[in-house]
């Protein structure tokens, strides 16, 4: 047997304690799987006297994380504080300069200063692993970084955050507003108080930039990366997409394109036949395409304490066996630099919902401006009430009334243009809805 | 950079050929990816003549399979010609022997040697991988021997025959016989022409094996695999499945039980709801239950030459950054002795499709003998004709008609006995048609 694998734990939240008990209690089991015994020997968290239900008696307290990280007397130093600045990042840097191991489960860090971080690892030849940065207990980092190694992919796509995935689940089965899901997500711990970073589709960027460096060989980018949230979903929009044969989600994209690599995070409508589509409630989904494979997918819980601590064991258990994959794939310093696609360019079918004054001439207004600017409609759906607008003799305005449309592809460029041009001309009541459909095998 | 890692390949055939071409296409972003050059040096197949469009200009040809796995000149003896025994057996014997890596696609032999296999592996200090022998492309190996090092798995399960599911796919979507499924699976290369092998469940039933072992960390035992294919699968046990909510897949499924480990191939009742009902065609999935982080699912291409290459060479990829990953998960001598678990115990809802003379007491008989088992019956459905024999006045015996089934749980000895008593009793015309309900998340 080699000799023992000392960690220094830093943050001793819900994912922190699940670890230290988990390590604790399956102690012989990891030993068997890595060949060596997996010990805690420091931990370093906010509050020292609170009591969280674990043996701490053998681990050495440190107040200051950045001095746990230089400690003689840990090999690993596991990062579970969050933050993509301050204490966890000084730590992080420190722990690699002393060429310690690191494993972290911010995702936050990673996507800022993961190129950096890299470089950092691999000059002082340890590991940093972060498989419970992206979509928790799934292994998506491993299967990107170890098992696609012959491929070249095409695109990443992914359902990568549970919050909005709930909240959306719930308003399709339950018929409830956006608000009340919410409502129920933060009273069921789904939610910070301050959801922001969740619903506004922040957190889900910050994975997918590290998923995007993984899967084309690139330097993070996340600052590239369009990012629409869920707050504008409707009851009639996943209505509409139910009828139409979708399900709606949030689902984070990177693609290769001719001008660069894509990368953005909004509303998706997906065939309700996708794997993807059946991602329901908190759990998440990452797809890959790789040129030699096909699409491979992978689901799972993407979040919790248990599940996100069974990825911060498979890091350790990889540096515990000896396993020392670079950081994103291959050396920092083979990296590509990030080229940014247009993202005006992308193409593809979109769904729009208007909500259309019952108006004569209304409805010829908005199919002359699909039709000026070359987009044609796959499909027509006047909800709850029919538009008489464009019926002779009818010349009392009424009501707005909802309008759906599904368009062939065409550009996000020309749905702009004609969606603008329609609100100057006075016939719809609203801000028109629009949600990319996204093309799925 | 390290040394060049020297691959000697035994088997050309479409797995072998893609792997060249991988090989050859991707040379650079393969160093780039393993710190080392990838270079097939030595090849074997049975036709030297044949051309198959890759270049083997610089490899060494051995006709013998044996010689190339002993030859100096390669590091890794890349094992893709199959079967449990011969030249596959005796080739991987020697290279693991002569300490050469072995990387090999072939379930059949590990099912039935794994376990010895591993501990020569061992004893030579070298790896074994076999990503490509489970599920093809989808590294469900690595993420079982790797990723959930920190989990006690409850259970495995999946569609690890593509054939198969492919047949299914077919019935159900298009209401064909089975036969003539088979015919086009045949026609399409799904099938062998022998096709035994696939729709008896014995191909699934060697995957099986070898992921038992890795979720339970004890010894492979094929020949304990209860297995059931799906010949018996009627286009009325599909629409009658699709009517109470179920699809039918043939399921591959391993779970500790109280009396041991309970490893069984047949055809099951999934809820349509759950992801592994989605998986249709040719694609694999495999679940996993783990007691940290929950179910993790993978999905992908199960079988063809570049998606099983793929997995080739990540297996490859492993063994050029330096990833020795025990063969089973931790040490040959560390696995624990196959127990088998009485299968009769299994507890579970059963489907039944019962073909009934229309014959006064006929349906009284059926109930009766369900009850004197112990056995609730959560749904009855008459398909086609009524049944009036239970009627009054109704004395003139007719056709049988189905008659469909839905126990609550139960065990399969309670069924076996009752189902067995109402055929010694003249109510029924064919052999009761069986299928387990698999409950799932």
């Amino acid at each position: 047997m080699a000799n023992d694998l000392r960690l220094g734990v830093a943050g001793l939240g819900t994912v922190g304690t699940s670890l230290v008990r988990i390590i604790h209690n399956k102690a012989r089991a990891l030993e068997k799987r890595c060949g060596r015994r997996i010990i805690v020997t420091a931990v370093s968290a906010r509050n020292r006297d609170k009591d969280r239900g674990i043996d701490l008696s053998e681990a050495n307290w440190f107040d200051d994380p950045v001095a746990l990280a230089e400690s003689d007397g840990i090999d690993v130093f596991v990062e579970l504080m969050g933050g993509d600045s301050g204490a966890a990042e000084d730590s992080v840097r420190a722990a690699l300069k002393a060429s310690k191991h690191v494993v972290t489960a911010n995702k936050a860090l990673l996507a800022k200063h993961g190129v950096e971080l890299a470089r950092s690892a691999e000059a002082n030849n340890v590991s940093l692993n972060y498989e419970a940065a992206v979509a928790g207990g799934i292994p998506i980092v491993k299967t990107m970084r170890e098992s696609l190694a012959g491929n070249d992919v095409t695109r990443v796509y992914g359902i990568l955050n549970g919050t909005c995935n709930y909240i959306l689940t719930r308003m399709e089965r339950e018929g409830l507003a956006f608000a009340e899901c919410l409502a129920d997500a933060q009273r069921l711990g789904y939610a910070e108080a301050d959801p922001t970073f969740d619903i506004e589709g922040f957190d889900a960027a910050h994975k997918l930039a590290i998923l995007t460096s993984l899967a084309f060989g690139c330097e993070i980018s996340a600052d590239s990366i369009y990012v629409e949230g869920i707050t504008s979903i409707t009851t009639a929009d996943i209505e509409a997409a139910d009828e139409l044969g979708y399900r709606i989600k949030l689902l984070g994209v990177a693609q290769r394109t001719d001008t660069g690599i894509e990368q953005r995070v909004h509303p998706t409508m997906v065939p309700k036949s996708s794997a993807i589509a059946r991602i329901d409630g908190v759990l998440n989904a990452v797809a890959v395409d790789g040129d030699a494979v096909g699409e491979v997918v992978l689901a799972g819980p993407g979040a919790g304490g248990n599940a996100t601590a069974s990825s911060v064991l498979a890091d350790i258990a990889d540096i515990g066996r000896g396993d020392r994959a670079p950081t994103l794939g291959k050396s920092a310093d083979e990296l590509e630099p990030y080229v940014r696609a247009r993202m005006r360019k992308h193409e593809g079918g979109y769904y729009i919902r208007l909500s259309v004054f019952d108006r004569p001439g209304a409805f010829a207004t908005i199919a002359q401006e699909m039709a000026a600017h070359n987009i044609s409609l796959e499909s027509i759906v006047q909800r709850r009430r029919a538009i008489k607008s464009d019926a002779p003799g009818n010349s009392h305005p009424g009501e707005p009334a909802p309008v759906i449309l599904i368009t062939y592809e065409t550009t996000e460029e020309a749905i702009k243009e004609a969606l603008g041009a329609i609100d100057a001309q006075n016939v719809i009541a609203d801000k028109p809805q629009m949600i990319r459909i996204e093309k799925l095998t």
